[in-house]
């Protein structure tokens, strides 16, 4: 009988042609006219999934379908869930692609398109490692059900229903997603905490309209320019959020934590060059990796006011306004920090202007012990998929639904990512690296394996 | 014979139709692509003042062309120019005018459309008033020259060179134009003084693509919060500029100019109204007139950083950009103050982002004395056309070109503003009032006499 390794060697081109075929679809789900888009890209993910002999269904949700495969169920044994999203962020600034987002290209080892990592490639080379014990006739020591949903890059808001209308059939002993990254093939990692998220825009209204900037410039506030002063008050010389409060809840990392995070094989010179950036910058007594992994912050994600196209327009614009999001770590919380935030906003906010802060999707922050008999079955698997000892790190990303499978479910999330650190998740050139699409399903070989042991 | 002034009476509807017709033309300089809207809009106005009975060519420049059109000449008689243009501002925000911007609506005894009152129906008005003296057979006391160019909006770049060039031709005792406000119909008046202009871009720039904020954010400055950090800088709690030097060349308001300012029939609960602020806000130590008219300014246009569309996109923008102008007053020189900002600009930039300052159009403040005997003339056909004493006051607006005929023909210019307060140049619903127009075509009518007078 063949191996599951094996059919994986095998099949290797045709997952890249599989992967190929469901970047295609442009389904950016923040955007109202990628709906079609959306609801095709969750058919054909619906498809493969039952092509590989998965018993599979859509899920309507009061917004994107959510898509859930099972294999054959057998009693007494373990079940685990593994998560992936088939929604992708917006692709622009198109012109900053190299090629079309949405038209896969193969360059260097690696697979370019708007979501190739983030998230598709990497819940897909899961898909393959449950096709070749399928294909393979070889036996699955667990349950497992695949959730792919089509709302993480908007909040997730359908999913948490999801869960509790389907408890009973979604019980499960550990969730695994794959939906971050690792330093590189060579450094597997198994991601034991996650900064959490709250998103928020502020306006700041001004004249009724756009006026005339020399008729009437002089006699009254400009709301772009009070929106910057007001920005520009939320973070102090050190790299502090100003924000009264803001740090009142934040879990200080311990020294053991600290020396684990230094152990990742990050040279800040050659992280500056990747970043590209003249130097770093980050909250003082804390290295560039503390900085992104395990402390909050408050980043300016878009600005928009006034004209904005060729030329000059001279006019003081009638509203200027900030997309903001706060990643936040344990035990913080969106609610509490955005009501910190508006709070702080409007006792700062000048009476020559108006102010309005309009409320967004927001994720717990979340941590698991690296001790556990699951976190260390998910090291011996890693180890074996990728030959090299695993790291222990925490992410800077969200992944707000790891607290909605705890709170619904009851279970634990593995984080077990595939990506490498220049594959430009939510930037212009996303790319995901084949040898990671390769050990993914390897991963997925040995994890229900190992898994099962311990069970 | 029928007299001047008859024929305007009587021929009031037309010359309302003809400026319908003239402000269908999106002529916006701004814009490459309204480049043959344009051209057909400078071909409309050469056919109409052809068709008048004036000696008319387009004489093409490097950019938008010029469009002359001559009285007949007679010698011994002193010359004038008028000077329009025919360019106009973008409309957007589209959406915010209650009908089209480029199809004509009359209510409440205005027409609403861009570039109606800035600045197509103001020389339209002065083109009725020679219209009138030619086909009423009336004898010019002087010879008259338009000046009709398409690029004001964008600099003027090409008009100097024009003038330049066309130096013998366009020889004049003084230049008239009509391009700014006063106060009411029952104020007509004469703008003794303008405010100059600079503008420029300032441009931050951060990591060399969008990041995703989850996974780089807090170790890397963030340009949209560095460029809001700057901005804020650049103006200090009670409203003045905060940058060294930018005041230096100011001359101060002398005590009667102050007075005579002070005439002005503003109230600052009306005002306030009219902008639609919660409160004014300006430069302490000075009147919303004085702020608005005779104190330079430093304003944001316009702001643009990463994700500007619907819903959130967690990055952290590769670059943030304001749009700036800079309303300066005598003797102020543009290309000194945006020396002196974007040295500040520089001093203040951290080392952790690349500032980059693009330059853009610039103008020079301009002051004439009210005592002269143009200027007097000017003032008593004021009078003849509104049948209201004349007020004296100064513009906050630019209009560069006014030192540009000084420094290529000699000559000072009256500036004899038709628009309304609310007439909205530069923004959503700009109209141009009818009994303005009528009234710009009397003061045309006197005031040719009144000044012939006076040589």
């Amino acid at each position: 009988m063949k191996s599951p390794l094996d059919y994986l060697q095998e099949n290797r081109e045709r997952f890249v042609r599989d992967l190929s075929d469901y970047v295609r679809f442009p389904s950016v789900s923040a955007q109202g006219h990628h709906k079609q888009d959306v609801a095709a890209c969750a058919q054909w993910i619906h498809d493969h999934c039952s092509g590989i002999g998965l018993d599979t269904r859509i899920e309507s949700t009061g917004g994107n379908p959510i898509v859930v495969a099972k294999t054959p169920y057998r009693a007494k044994r373990p079940s685990y869930l593994v998560y992936g999203h088939y929604d992708v962020q917006p692709a622009e600034p198109f012109e900053l692609w190299t090629s079309p987002p949405f038209e896969p290209r193969i360059d260097n080892g690696a697979l370019f398109a708007r979501g190739s990592s983030d998230n598709k490639g990497q819940h897909l080379a899961h898909l393959n490692a449950v096709e070749a014990y399928l294909k393979t006739g070889t036996e699955l020591p667990c349950n497992l059900t695949f959730v792919i949903e089509g709302e993480e890059e908007v909040g997730s808001e359908h999913l948490g229903e999801f869960l509790k209308k389907n408890r009973a059939e979604l019980k499960c002993d550990t969730v695994v997603i794959s939906d971050n990254g690792i330093p590189s093939p060579k450094h597997p990692a198994l991601t034991y905490g996650l900064r959490g998220i709250v998103a928020f825009e502020v306006i700041v209204h001004g004249p009724s309209r756009d006026l005339h900037s020399g008729i009437y410039g002089g006699s009254l506030e400009n709301p772009a320019m009070a929106l910057a002063q007001m920005l520009a008050k939320l973070r102090d010389k050190n790299g502090r959020i100003a924000v009264p409060g803001f740090y009142d809840d934040v879990v200080p990392l311990t020294t053991y934590e600290r020396k684990q995070l230094a152990k990742l094989p990050i040279k800040e010179s050659e992280y500056k060059k990747f970043l590209g950036v003249p130097a770093l910058f980050g909250e003082r007594g804390f290295t560039p990796i503390e900085q992104r992994s395990a402390r909050p912050t408050l980043e300016i994600n878009g600005l928009t006011s006034g004209y904005q196209g060729e030329g000059s327009k001279t006019i003081i614009p009638a509203w200027a306004r900030a997309k903001i999001t706060c990643r936040l770590v344990p035990n913080q919380k969106p609610a509490t920090v955005q009501r910190f935030v508006a709070k702080h906003l409007k006792a700062i906010c000048p009476s020559t202007v108006r102010l309005e802060v309009e409320s967004g999707h927001g994720g717990d922050p979340y941590l698991v012990s690296p001790e556990s008999s699951q976190a260390q079955a998910a090291l011996r698997a890693l180890k074996s998929a990728f030959g090299h000892a695993p790291l222990l790190m925490r992410e800077g990303g969200s992944i707000p639904i790891v607290t909605e499978f705890k709170r619904q479910l009851g279970a634990d999330t593995l984080l077990l990512g595939l990506a490498l650190p220049d594959d430009n998740p939510h930037s212009p050139n996303e790319k995901f690296d084949l040898t990671c699409y390769d050990r993914g399903g390897r991963l997925g070989v040995h994890l229900w394996q190992e898994l099962a042991s311990t069970s």
